[in-house]
């Protein structure tokens, strides 16, 4: 079933700009994307949600001109945090007590002990570490919208810094890791369609140790 | 389906040592890491799956003595490659090739750029770059597992530098990102199986720009 709707799914190039994804099926590619784990359960990242023609035009300039971005309907923009706080992992203990029963003082001293790992790390190595985790929710997201028949288009080639400026990123301590813009395929346009989907065989990417 | 099997896995804490995973779950696993989408289709990891046991109480060891690597029947290790080089770009180009009916004019230009982009930079930048992508496979794999019942512990807390050493990855250009035990939960044994699963809300991780 999940196989089956990863062989369904590639990374379409052209879509319809005629139709556009319902509301519903992006609320559950976003739910999943909420669900995926990450470490600590920190989720140190946003989702932007881009409808707006305007900003989707400013994100397709500063992406090589990519046509999905303004074909399809939604786009979603991944960012990490670009550093972790004290405040950040605060609000993570806060809201597990509230959900929990409590702040404990092992969940406390856990989350003590990460603090002490990870903020005398630069902000670079933090960010790096932020933006694995929106990794884990952008793959997530990727599998959801070929659950809902729709058609999706992981990016990374784009000038991230413009990503941030137009959406103001930087200032509400994000950096833009992924964008995946959203639609239908245009079956009659899009070159890659009927294209033999290419992996590294098994035995090229697995090892055993038996 | 997605959203269900999502929530139906947690971050499992005790495994029942005495079950192990089918073989055919374990490739379904891997089989979804593999069609795990990636920038360029480049791919650049490797899957080491460790059954062992006393591989495994090298990487429990290694990994601050998490149980559950010993308690479950497999580990998968996700190792990203440390660098890019010409020689693994043309061995990516040389697949395409060969599945897509020639090595196009277009094709060897698409890489020869991503050559121009990736070779200059350092190893360390472009293995960051490499891990964010096993990240994509290693989300998939989480996911598959869901779907096959299979219980799963995301892991990034452990000495990677052991890791690397216990399975000889430095030699081969890889550099471990996170582990992935498999196996079942021990129901009446772990603390967090009755515990809410904690995410933050919707309007905290997402916002709309329409």
């Amino acid at each position: 079933m999940l196989i089956d709707r990863l062989n369904w799914r590639y990374a379409t190039k052209k879509m319809d700009p005629s139709r556009a994804v319902p509301e519903e099926a992006v609320e559950r590619i976003l739910e999943a994307a909420r669900l995926a784990p990450t470490s600590s359960g920190l989720q140190p990242f946003e989702i932007i949600v881009v409808t707006n023609p305007e900003t989707r035009a400013q994100l397709r300039a500063a992406a090589y001109d990519q046509a999905q971005i303004t074909d399809g309907s939604h786009v979603l923009v991944f960012a990490a945090w670009d550093n972790y706080t004290d405040a950040r992992i605060d609000a993570v203990v806060e809201q597990m007590g509230a959900e929990r029963g409590g702040v404990s003082e092992a969940l406390t001293a856990y989350y003590d002990r990460l603090k002490g790992m990870y903020l005398p790390r630069t902000a670079e190595e933090n960010y790096h570490h932020a933006a694995r985790q929106a990794y884990i929710a952008f793959s997530a997201a990727v599998t959801a919208a070929a659950f809902e028949e729709v058609d999706a288009t992981p990016m990374e080639g784009f000038d991230a810094d413009r990503v941030d400026e137009i959406l103001g990123l930087r200032a509400r301590g994000l950096r833009s890791v992924t964008l995946l813009p959203l639609g239908y395929r245009d079956a009659s346009g899009d070159w890659l369609l009927g294209q033999k989907k290419v992996r590294r065989p098994l035995d090229s990417l697995v090892t055993r140790v038996a």
